[in-house]
């Protein structure tokens, strides 16, 4: 059975051959691969790998756009190769800007996911003034799923509330401080887990040794 | 003497050559180049090109970079090889956010510009609601300079209000609507032209076209 983990490839240094041996390793055991801009920026050919690696995996890019439309239309042209979804954030809204990215996705058949929140800390100080306009953004571009911090359960729980048809992605697993199964406690799908994974010396030990945290939450199994 | 015109080259589907070559010959009559995203991801070496046909211009990374403090870390480092500036939200916020980014481009001599708000139509649904913390931050990150769209010249001069000091960019020029002058009539201290000069078959002739929207507006020369 595959965890409702995804695992996070943002400290692998753009470096292919250990990203893909790292997720062949994991494929069967993990529901998929987030990988990050600063991977992607290295130029290294990681998302073909871990494609190569987990055919039937989901891969995400996280490239977190926040732009124009036409410009996060031609960056999500970069990825569209080997990526099943692509995160953008909720902030540039929809007119001229998420219209067109999803319009885009879409053509291509594959998925977009918002941004409701971020993990750190100072991202609340702006982010939670305008948590209901983003989440009318997400009512009103209609995404595949949502992106909702494992650090702020009551975000992942007014998500869960709002759109009970959604997959809801949770980084801040791990390093950032929440603890392995307490995203899918709150309602979460899928819980993102990098460096916890990605830096040990024995990954697939590490991906076993979060079944139970699994398996406490999730009597019913996996809820997608 | 140069125009207080950054030529973006959103458009150039990752041709090092071809960027190479065209700011050649425009670097002498502009003040500098901005590379997005997606010609990033195109992995063509554009960046590098760039400076190399213009080693002394401002060269921004147009990252957009919206994440926590570690990720934006990493990002901004597999740019600061060629650039100059790299861009980011104010949205994530400074505590395990901006606080990290700026204290890395600092400790690489790199400027930090932050985006104050886009240019399309849909994002003032969500960024006019946090204007005031979103100058906040920028207050308290102290970046070098600010991006604020020409599409909406109020938030120029309200941004010139709060930090005189700044340089402004403000991309929107050109295809997105708003005239040559006008950003920089605000208060803006350089204009953001991309597809205007870039898809043209003459882009020296259209920036030397410029020169007297600029020079109506500019009487006693350069802000900066």
């Amino acid at each position: 059975m595959r965890l409702p983990v995804i695992v996070g490839l943002d400290t692998l240094g753009g470096d292919a051959g250990r990203a893909g041996d790292l997720a062949s390793r994991l494929c069967s055991r993990v529901s998929g691969f987030k990988i990050g801009l600063p991977n992607l920026l290295s130029c290294g050919g990681i998302g073909e790998a871990v494609r190569e690696a987990c055919p039937d995996s989901l891969i995400v890019a996280d490239l977190k756009l926040a732009d124009i439309g036409n410009t996060m239309r031609l960056a999500a042209s970069r990825v569209v190769g080997w990526s099943d979804a692509v995160i953008a954030h909720a902030f540039p809204g929809v007119e001229g800007g998420l219209d067109e990215l999803k319009a885009y996705l879409d053509s291509e058949g594959r998925k977009l996911l918002l941004v409701a929140a971020m993990s750190n800390p100072g991202a609340s100080r702006i982010a939670d003034k305008v948590l209901e306009e983003v989440v009318g953004v997400i009512g009103e571009v209609d995404p595949w799923g949502v992106v909702a911090p494992a650090t702020r359960p009551s975000i992942i729980r007014l998500i869960r509330g709002r759109f009970p048809g959604k997959p809801i992605l949770s980084p801040g697993v791990g390093a950032q401080g929440a603890e392995p199964g307490s995203a899918v406690n709150a309602g979460a799908s899928y819980e993102i887990i990098g460096r916890l994974i990605v830096d040990s010396e024995e990954p697939l030990r590490v991906v076993e040794g979060l079944a139970p945290a699994y398996k406490a939450v999730m009597p019913g199994g996996s809820r997608f």
